[in-house]
This record gives structure tokens, sequence and C-alpha cells, in this order.
């Protein structure tokens, strides 16, 4: 069975548009690329509650949850309090981080930064050797800041870490548009359980009209779902493979 | 009491980045711009179960709901299975919807080209007389095509018809990190309820360390926010504002 994931990316500036989302569009390809389903992206607000019922329904159904956001020294910077109440723990200094955090800012080390040392208990801190600031963790949920170059160069460590069997993909593309065969492919797709069927009308080319793609972990399967296809539609409506 | 707004992206091919997500992105600066304010986002897989209950919890909540992909001819396309499920309606043939396909496939309609037809009971079609092929709409979900160049087409009918009073926007270039306003800028965001204050530090630009934003709809409250926050800042850490 292969692992799951759900992205929540948290911040009032996106969803305004201030700030061009970029740190899900990143993770999408990531995971792909490293095999794991990713099952939902949100993007909510700077709201504890909000924050605390998305994490708690996410880390209850999927593998691993990435957030990206909310985890810097202003009033804004709620996640992890929001992350304590969705798995109803306290939130409290860690020594590490703090420590940490004392060395860094120095004399200019004040309140709002030392909420920042303020962890739900039970997180764990990973990379503290290897990332000059640790990826907080707690359970399954992975705690990113919503600066891209830091969220990217923080990636980089889980990425070997949690990869499993990657995809395999057939793309076909096809001169015709879907309604020329989308009951056949309606019907192979009910008879192949561990392979996805897509199909997707394109009008801003005049090369094909339709690209379907076949998709699966065994590569097997996914080449028999492609010939089942292949078998039953017109073969001069196929203009290339890939 | 300003509108509200959910959007739901439908379809496994942007969650897993063979298609590169630009509906959210487009509508996220159109809401901005027609002063609705946004409150989630959700990219979703072609589930029946799973499009329902987001759409049923993002249409009690917000005054508009709307859902990009999943409405073409193939096994994949189930959004408006799901919408009626949301809203505990049968699904059924819409006889404008109906003729209009008729005319358009002739002899090339088929059994997959009549299931386009068939919308959740008490569906409204909106903009039959200006768009090419109307935006179905049931309850407050107006139900979107995955194709970005038909969303943004359809998406010009409603704008002026859902506009409100605009967001005003102040910005303030810092030379400083936030750890420096973080505990003054948590008492002023705390005064203004009706004021959305934001702190943004940025690491790839020598001209400032952080921008910090005040925003709202009543101009005159905007600004008292932001000469709030002036006031309790050291002059000279200001860059420039906009």
């Amino acid at each position: 069975m292969a692992s799951t994931a759900g992205i929540v990316v948290i911040g009032n500036e996106v969803l305004s548009g201030k700030v061009e989302e970029e740190n899900a569009k990143f993770l999408i390809r990531e995971l792909y690329a490293m095999g794991i389903d990713l099952m939902r992206v949100a993007f909510i607000r700077d709201d504890v509650d909000t924050i605390a019922a998305d994490v708690r329904d996410m880390a209850s159904r999927f593998t691993h949850v990435f957030t990206t956001g909310g985890v810097g020294s202003t009033h804004d910077d709620m996640t992890l309090t929001a992350i304590a109440q969705a798995f109803d723990v306290p939130i409290e200094r860690n020594p590490t981080l703090h420590q940490m955090l004392v060395e860094h800012f120095g004399e200019r080390m004040n309140e709002a930064v030392e909420r920042m040392a303020l962890l739900p208990r039970g997180a764990e801190l990973c990379g503290l050797e290897e990332l000059r600031y640790p990826i907080v963790k707690m359970n399954n949920v992975y705690v990113f800041p919503g600066v891209p170059m830091f969220l990217r160069a923080k990636f980089g460590f889980l990425r070997a870490r949690l990869a499993e069997t990657p995809f395999v993909l057939e793309q076909i593309f096809l001169s015709v548009s879907e309604d020329r065969f989308a009951e056949a492919l309606t019907a192979i797709a009910g008879r192949f359980d561990d392979v996805d069927f897509g199909s997707y009308p394109r009008f801003d080319t005049d090369e094909f009209k339709t690209k379907v793609t076949v998709e699966g972990r065994d590569a097997s399967r996914v080449a028999e779902g492609r010939d089942a296809f292949l078998a039953a539609i017109d073969p001069t409506w196929v203009v290339r493979r890939a």
C-alpha cells in the first residue's frame, strides 16, 4: 500500500493573492517524483481552529502531512499552537530549539522570539545535524516555513528518507475529442482498479485534441491498461505516444 | 458584512502535477479585486464522496463556492453528481442543456455526451444569452470547467455581478527583521478587529528585510492602523511605503 500525503498551506496572504503560492506547487512535483499519493491540498487562513481542524483531519487519514507558513514570531504565526490543539497536547518550550535561538539572536532575544521555541509536547526536531534550522515534526506532520527558499532547502533533507516506488506514466495523444472514446475509457477504467486513467482535452494546439494518461506503480499493469485502451479505439486517432 | 468564498479544485491531474494548477491562481486574484474574502482553497481528487463533502461544507459556510474541473464526458468527470449528493437532490436531464448538446454534437451524440446534460435538480444556467456554454449554478455553487481558457472566459460574466467594495492595502517596507517589531505589531493587531495586519520577511533582496501590510475595506481605519504601527516603531527602519 502506497503512502499518502496532504498539504496545508497556511496564510491570509496566499488567499488574498498578495503572495503567489509556490510551496504547494513545489511539493506537488516532489511528492509525485517520490511515489507518494498526494490526496489533498488546502490553502487556509491564519486561524488556530481552522488550522487545527485541517491538520487533525489530514493527519488521521494520510501517511504524511506537510504544513507551510505561520511559523515566524508575529501575531499571525499560529501554526504550532494549532498543531498542539490538533493533537490535544500542550505547547511548551523545547530546550534544544530555545538554545539555538538564544545563540542566534543573542541580545535581540525578546518575548516574540521566545515564542518560536514553543513546540507541541512530543514534537521532534529532524535534521539537527544537517540543517541550519531543524524541521519540526509532530507525529506524522512536518512543519515547514512559508518562505519558499527555506522550504526547498529543508525539504531536500526529507526527500530520500520518504521516497517510495515511483509512478509509471504512459501518455497517448489523440486527434479526436474525448466524447469519441469516453464510453470505452470508462469501461476500461472500471476493470483496472490499480491503474489511474485520465483524459485531458487541449484547445491551444493543433497537434492533438486530447491526451489520455495511464498511470500506476506496477509497470506491467500500466502497459496492460494502455493496450486495452489502444485496442478499444480507432488506431488512426493516435497522433503519438510518450 | 463582506461576502466570503471558497474554491474547490477537482482533479487527480492537479495533485500529481501532470497539470499545473492555474484556475485557483486566477480566481484568487479576481476575488481579491472584487472585494470578496476568500476563506479556503482545496485541491481534491476525483472522488464523488470527497467532492460532495467539500462542496457541502464550503456551501454552508461561505457566500459563494467556485468549483473547477470534473465536468467533461469521461469517467473522471463527477463534479455534478457530487454536487447533487452534497445538496441531497437527484441528478436529472436539463432540457435546455440537452438541446444545446444535441445541436452541438448532432450525430456524434452518445451516452457519454448525454451525461453532460445531467444536472442536480434545481440547478440554474447562468449566461445562457451571453456565453457559448452557460455556467451551471446550484444554490451558491458555481461550476466551472478545468480548462483555464474556458474558465476565464466564463468568469468574466460573473465578475461585475458579484463584485463588492474593494480592499484598501497599505505596505510598509522595513530594513529590520520581524522580531524587532513583532510584539508591537501583535498588540496593535489586537486593537484593530476590522483591519488585517501581515508581516512578510524577504531574503532575496537587499532593499528591505520585511514587508508589513495593513489592509481592510474602510480606508480611514486602514490609515489609523498604519499610523499606529508607524508610531510604535523606530522611524529610521522605514525604507519606503506603498
